[in-house]
Order: C-alpha cells, then structure tokens, then sequence
C-alpha cells in the first residue's frame, strides 16, 4: 500500500502515524509545501507575544522523528500540483529548485487546510499588512512586534483576540476592528460583553460593527481607513478576518466541492473519489445536532479525521460523527467558551428552542477566590434536549462547557444535568454545581415549573424588581418597581393582577421563588433568565454610545460581574 | 399539608426550600439538634485551617433568611426523641430547657446525617481527641490549634487528610496514621502514591498500614500509641476514620435499616413507611453502576435526594438514580479525583473490567506550565463501556473527572470518548485532550489493537525497555533489556521469540508504538499501560521500606510526576 499525504500539520500527521501503526509495511509519503511538517499552529499567538519564549516548542513533531519514529517519507518545500485520478499519480513541484516530477499512490489523503482571507480592500498588498498560518508567518510577527509600538487587528475572532493580547504582552497599543457589533462571532453578542469590556479595561482599542475600507502608506508604517470614517496609524496590521479552505487542487481534480468551498467528503473523510480522502481545515462536515454541511477550522477534529481517514484506508469502519462547534479562548485571564448551537444559529433553523441564564460561582461560594461566571444554556423546550452552551468568566468556564459537550454528545437532556454527580469539594464546584444549577433552572421550564422571560419581552410587562432595596437604588431596569422577595408575601396585594407580570433578581435566583410565589397565587408571571447581570450583559452589548449610557447608569456591575 | 424535617444540612435544607417553591401553603417545620440549621460543612477544615477566614461565610443558609424567604418554622436546639407512625406524632426535645413536646406531622422528611465514628481504643474518652461535624467541632478546633505545637490526626480519608493540611498551614507539626496501606481508600493505591509524596514533601508524617492502639494522657496533651509500636505525642488528636448512619431515631420507629446501618429508601427517597421520607448521609443508596446498596456520605447526592423527597411528597414522579461515587480532595496543591468504580471495588463483583494508566499534561506541553497528571481508566473489555476512572495531578483533574463521570451517566464507552469534542486552546488542553488519549488507549485494547500488561504480569516476560539509553539509565525494571523505540525495526532479531514480550516506556506511548510493530511482526507482546511512571508508583505505593529502596533507584521521578 503506498499513501500519499497533502499538507503535514494536524490532520496530515495525524493520519500519516496512524497509519503507520495499522502498517509497517505501507509506504507512506508526507508532502508539505512549508518548512515544518507539523507545528502547533494554535500556539503561534503566544510565541509572537512571547508567552512561549522557546520557537523549538512549537514544533510538536520534529521532521527527524517522524522519519525514524514513523518511518515516513517527509518531503518538505514539496508543492503537490496536480493529481491525475486515472492514472493515480500526483504531479509535485520542488519549491526549493523549481523541478517537477511525479509519484504515484494507492490512496490519496489531502489535508491542506484552510488559506487566512485577505479581502480585496485597496492597498491590501501594502508591505506591513499580516496574515497568521504557519510558522514563518509568526517568525516575522515576531520581528516586527518587537520593533513596532501601535498595530490594528482587523478581525474580533479567536485569533484576532489572542493576536491582540499576545501584542499588548508585547507592549504595542492595540486596536481591533470586527466587522460585528461583537467579539468571538460564533458566540450570542449578550454573552461576549464581558470579553469586549475585559479587552478594553486591558487597554486595547476595540472597534465593533466597523470594518477596514482602505490601507494606505503612512512613513514606514501604515493608515487603517475604517468605512466609519475613523483613520487608525499602524506600525503594522494583522488580518485574521476568517479562512478559505485550500481547495485548489481538489477543484482542479474535479471532487466534490460544498458551496462555501469546502471539499466533500462522507462519514469515513472519503472524498467523491474512493481512494481520496480529505481532513481537517479543508473539508466541509456535518454539524453533529442539525445535520447540515458546515466548515469549521478546529484542530481537535482535524486530528480526529486524520486518524478516521487512516483506519478506513485500511479498512476499518471508522466513522466521523460531525462537529458540535465546541470552543474556547482566553483572553487577558478571561475565559469564554461554547460548545452545540448558539441562540443565533438556531434562529436561523426552524427549531424550537428555549434559554436560560445563570451567573454561579466556579467553586462554593464561601470559599476564598470564587469568580462569577456567566452561563448560557439552549436546549428544547419540549423534551429538555441539549443543544448548546456559552460561558464566559475568569475560572472554571473551559470546565463546565467541556462537561456539557460530552453531555451534548451523548444526547443528553436538562433532566439528566439535575442528575449530574460531579467531583465536589470547595475549591473545586458546589455542592449544586453550575451544572447542576443549569439543569434545575432549565428544567423548571420545560416542567412548566419557571416559567422565563427575556429581553424582548419586558416590552408591556409590569416588571418586578425583587431585589434589596440597595440593589434597586444602584441601578434597575427603567419601569421596574422595587418589591423585595422577603416582604412579596405580605405585599401581593401590590401586584398587577390586570398585567403580565415579569419579575427579576441580581441573576435569577430569588426571580424565580418570586415567580413561585406569584404564580401560586394565580399570577401571570414569568422570571427574567439571568437577573439584571443578563439585563446588564444584553444591554451593554449592543456597544458604542448605549454602552457607555448603560456603563454609568450601573457603575458597580463590573465588580458584580468579575 | 404539615411537613416536619428532621436535621437541617444539605439535605434537609433542599428538601425545606424545595418543598416551599412547590407549596406556599404547607407548614414545614424544621428541627435541627443543633445551633445552625444549615452550614458549609465541606468548608469546616478550611476555617480551622484560617483559609476561610470568616466564619460568618461558612453560615450558607443563615435562620433569618429561611424564615424571611422560604417561611420555614426553624427550630435549632430541638432534638425529635421518637415517632409515633401510627398517630403521625413527633416526640420533641428542647434542647435549651429540656422541656419535651409534640408535634404532628403529614409527611415526615429524616436527614440525620451521620456522626463521626469513635472506636472503642482505650483512652479514646480522654480531653484532647476532637471529631469534626459541626460548627461547635469547627470552634472547638479552630481554638486548640492556635495553641498547639503538634497533632495526630487518625485517619487518612478526605477529612483527615484536609485536616492535615490546615493543620500545617496553622504550622503544627502533622502526623497522619492510616489503617490501610494507602491514604484515601476509596482510589486504587498507586494512584495514591503522588499525594502521599507530596503530603511527606509538605512535612506532613505519614504512617500507613498502622493505627491508634491507645491514647495516654501525658501533661496537658497525650501520647498516641500505635500498633506498630510508635509513639506519637500530640497536643490534640483528630479522629476521621469514618462515620456512622444517626439511625436511631429510624431504628426505633422501626424503619427498614441495611445491614451497615442505612436508612433503607426507594428510589424516590421513602423509607419502608411511605409518609416518612429519608436523605443524605444517613441513608442506604443504590450504587449507579452495579445496583448494590451502598452508604457513601457526600454533599451533592444529599442536596438531591432533599430535592427528590420533596417533590415526590407533593405528588411528583422524581427519582434518584443513585449514587457513582464521584469524589475530589485537595491537597496542598495536588488533587485527586474519581468517579464510578475503583479496581479493587471491581474486584469485589464478578464482572469482567480492563484498566490503562496514561500521564498525559493538563493543556498543550509547548504552552508553559504543562502540568503531568496520571490517569487511569476502568472499563469493560468486552464493549468498552466506562466503569469507572480516577486521576491525580496539579491541575485539570476536577475537569478530566467531571467529563468522566458525565460520560459514565450517559453510559458512554471508549469509543466515545475517543470522538469526545472538548474545548481547546493551549491553555486549556490539548488538541488531543487527556480524555481524547484515554479513549484512544483504552479502544485499541477493546479492538484488540494494543494489547496492554501490568505489573502483575511481569513475572516471567521478557521485559523490553524502549526508551532512549538516557532514560534507561536513570532508572529501569530490573531485568529488562533496552532497545530504544527509533532503533527497534532495524533490531528486531534481538527480540526473544519464546517468550511473551512487555515491552514499556516513560509514559506508555512509545510501548504502544513499539507493541504495534511487533505485533506486526507476529511477536506475541503487550504493553506496560502507563509505562515506567505508574511501574514506579505502583511499586512505590508499598510504603515502608520498599518504598524508600524505590526511591533512592528512581531518583528523578518526582520531577517527572509533578
């Protein structure tokens, strides 16, 4: 068996040792167009802001030990060109001296991963605009960092945002311009309030909803002109505005391509030719919970279709079972993480959905150094059925999103969260762990028990504020009519029967016993899910002006939230 | 409806608040023996230790609020002498005025709790040996280590352990004497061994496999003596060798007791009399995975199962669906966590179970602060079906076995935990994470991919060591033979064809390597699962004088656990 493998790192590699392993006596040929077979790509950021101080770290499989350890053929500076799927042979050029020549396989994997957008905007070919992939880009980002005092990210993603810290650590002041009226797009905008404001008590410019129009030279360095009409001075810029599968060779072959680029493949990563598969960044996938086609660059499950790709080659069933989008970034000692859908892209489904939220502490409360966190859940209102999370806070969040991805995983409902038997000792949860709490509260509506408002519907509400009268006077929602939760009792009498009543709290504990109590006494009324905290987070988020307005009004949330 | 509750911690607490959010009509009157309803008790070593600095804190559910929010009838220092169940009649005692009197009641909710265990060891009665349940004991602690120079605590479980190291942080020199070979009897022994080295390391003076034969008074303190021979002296003893179902109340109504004293419920938490509910620490539950009765005090099933009576009294079908033994402790620094079955608990049954040890870091090795941490992993070797898992380590236990016990609720296998998408970025773990490698492992043995041994089966192998010469140097199996993994293909005719190979590495990753080319190579070979870390802490978990001989061969093994 003679293999043949496109594009080394993550789900190159991964499928090149794995097939080892299956066979000694397969011959197998790794092709990368870059120096480096196989470097931690998701480590670049941090080498550039010099968080990894050692460059020899980044390189997780040094070319000499895949060839005495794995016995493979790693042929670098090889740029696959062609493939001729008649004949089986691939056409490769030689980047070091320019020569071509062919060579021939059984089965074909291709995992050339995913090109970073450079959008026709003018003067986009200017010297001094960055792209970050591989590890000459970081090497070069390095250099400038260390030379340069102001930059502009452009892109509020993942690595736009570790990009941003990475170059703060570095000393450069920071601005990032996102397209979004929010960070970390994948996220629901209430939920990355505390990451915009976070970065921005950090010092770096954040610029939302606004987008670069034109790059134009300044002296040695550069002018970002935003369509806002802000003009930005920039020592250098880095464009982390989202990727491109590297589909070229794929298209010129002739396989299956998905609409927005991304190779096709089936549940064992085999492309629309048998012998071809294709892993990682470049392949379109199916979305674990609805099913359809999507593309997203995650080196977890490029590794996993790498070992997938190698054991069905050889005839084994494995199977890839979809990507459920889960995710995590840090930012500044912050933490946001997601795993399932978020709210916005189950808006764009025809399912049902419902929501809860809920701001815990990462470990028991009366134990020194417990952090807030905010905790967004989506599930089914009818079963109870997982369908995503959000979290975001300073510890514990990467915890609990990892617990309700393997939750999601096995299909799990609100129910069975209630249930959950997690390790608790004080440093390390509650007795009634986010988790837990997270399956009570969203349980409580599915049974019909808490019944929960939002946002949207505060609009013709009479909004009960249930809070002390201290917390009311720091800031409340405009309307509310302060009613402490432990005189409700005596003052029920006070309630609009005649009106939908909404009650709330800090974030939605004793929102919801008033809400029992209420509706005990025959009340229309629902609770507002995550309390004022979630009021707060929504209303913030909505950035610019409204902000800033939202920001004096309640001075003493940030304290609340951190 | 009239709702008496006997004792007011975690699960008699759940179940007052829980039952007023379903019913503002009903009387619900809790009587508690002692002074607080409702404390932290998981927080008591903490405060004695100073790192709760606060006692208010520890205070979770002060009277005021359950009076002021749920509208409990709280009665502290009142403790229920009898049931009457035919006239649904409670005899009380006060406490305070020693005054008796009754109280009727429609439902009838016990959490008694358990009470720490005092063998009858001669001297056991003198002043100066303390048991830690409540506040009192918290105070009464808290005080006399201010004042004390040493101490001897019995018992190496959670509490004695936890006690110990507040016991240092209050800079007493700390003894621990342990009955079984191991601290922590519930986890497997080797993977003790890290946390009985770090407790040596802190200064804390361990003694396994021995026990108080006697307590003498000597001046103002005592001498412990033990059965081996030891005498230890000590300002004050604390005593934490277990506790014991508060049954008496139920034993003399004549309730159901199991053979070790637990209350004996259903699953929705009744006890043989349908109008008397039991929960917490004083009940017999059902042990989630084999079905069992078992009695494991632990905070978060108590909150639950108050739930769970709660709601079932009002009508509703909740159940409980049992107990997996999820655990976690702390230790300066170190934790160690399980979920589900231990081996030696498997051992017990007759059921068929494999384990694999790995070592693998917290977060990516190339991001600073990598964090090796041991794992192991029970499963069925049939199916694959998870059993249970246990881990020790600096940091991203709590995680790994939160995920864990997540997956063995859902019932989930190897194979699921191989396509376990979790969250990665550098910091948070790795594009493999530790739970990815488990699966991995433990699939391939399940597949029949990777054979694994264990100590046990060294005797009579050939036992092949494939690290490189360095490595091997610095400490080996005695009789193993060195062929470093990159030279083993070129070196196959050195391999001994008559007899079984073991082959091993540091960790268990280049075994494997080394495992599947011989196989290939039709040599019939295992790997040493967990390789020569867990070798060594297997070896030296024997204590005593075994453990130091280990340890003067190994001598850099401490810096490659932690």
């Amino acid at each position: 068996m003679k293999i043949a493998i496109v594009g080394g790192v993550a789900g190159g590699a991964s499928a090149a040792a794995r097939a080892r392993r299956l066979s000694e006596a397969a011959e197998i040929i790794v092709f990368e167009r870059g120096h480096d077979p196989s470097f931690a790509n998701c480590g670049l950021p941090y080498y550039i802001g010099g968080e990894i101080a050692d460059r020899q770290k980044l390189l997780v499989a040094p070319i000499q030990m895949l060839i005495d350890r794995h016995r493979l053929d790693v042929r670098t500076r090889q740029s696959v060109e062609a493939i001729d799927r008649q004949r089986k042979r691939l056409t490769i050029k030689n980047l070091v001296d320019g020569t071509t020549y062919e060579e021939s396989y059984d089965k074909l994997i291709l995992s050339p991963g995913a090109s970073p957008l450079r959008p026709p905007i003018p003067g986009i070919d200017l010297p001094g605009i960055y792209t970050l992939r591989d590890m000459r880009d970081a090497d070069r980002l390095h250099e400038v960092a260390l030379k340069a005092a102001q930059v502009v990210v452009v892109g509020g993603g993942f690595i736009g945002l570790e990009m941003a810290e990475n170059l703060v650590r570095r000393g450069l002041r920071t601005a990032v311009v996102e397209l979004n009226d929010q960070v970390l797009p994948p996220w629901d905008r209430e939920m990355t309030t505390p990451i915009a404001e976070h970065l921005r008590s950090q010092g770096v410019e954040l610029l939302l909803g606004d987008s670069a129009a034109e790059f134009v030279k300044r002296g040695a360095g550069l002018t970002v002109k935003l369509k806002g009409g802000r003009e930005l001075p920039a020592d250098f810029v880095v464009l982390s505005v989202g990727v491109r599968p590297e589909n070229a060779l794929a298209v010129t072959a002739g396989l299956e391509i998905g609409p927005r680029g991304g190779i096709r493949v089936n549940e064992h990563m085999q492309t629309s030719d048998p012998d071809i598969y294709a892993v990682g960044d470049a392949v379109e996938v199916r979305d674990f919970i609805t099913g359809d086609a999507i593309q997203i660059p995650l080196a977890g499950p490029a590794n996993r279709q790498g070992r997938i790709a190698a054991d069905h080659l050889f005839g084994r069933p494995s199977s890839f079972r979809g990507i459920q989008g889960t995710a995590v970034v840090g930012v500044f000692g912050m933490t946001a993480a997601m795993t399932g859908m978020s709210e916005k892209a189950l808006q764009r489904t025809a399912r049902n959905y419902q929501k809860v939220y809920l701001h815990p502490t990462h470990h028991a409360g009366y134990y020194p150094g417990a952090e807030r966190m905010s905790l967004k859940l989506l599930f089914d209102p009818e079963n109870g059925k997982l369908l995503g999370a959000q979290a975001v806070g300073v510890s514990g969040v990467d915890k609990r999103i990892d617990v309700l991805a393997i939750a999601i995983q096995a299909g799990m409902t609100v129910f069975d969260l209630e249930e959950a038997e997690l390790a608790y000792a004080p440093q390390f949860g509650s007795a009634k762990d986010p988790i837990n709490m997270a399956g009570f509260i969203a349980a409580a509506v599915v049974r019909g028990d808490g019944k929960v408002a939002h946002l949207a519907d505060l609009a013709g509400a009479s909004v009960l504020d249930v809070r002390t009268r201290t917390e009311f006077e720091g800031g409340h929602i405009p309307g509310a009519v302060n009613l402490p939760l432990d005189e409700l009792r005596e003052r029920l009498g006070e309630v609009n029967r005649g009106q939908r009543t909404i009650a709330y709290c800090q974030s939605g504990q004793r929102g919801y016993l008033a809400t029992r109590i209420l509706a005990q006494a025959s009340y229309d009324v629902a609770n507002l899910s995550g309390g004022y905290l979630t009021y707060c987070q929504s209303m913030r988020s909505a950035g610019g002006t409204a902000e800033s307005m939202q920001r004096t009004t309640f001075p003493n949330l940030e304290a609340a939230i951190h």
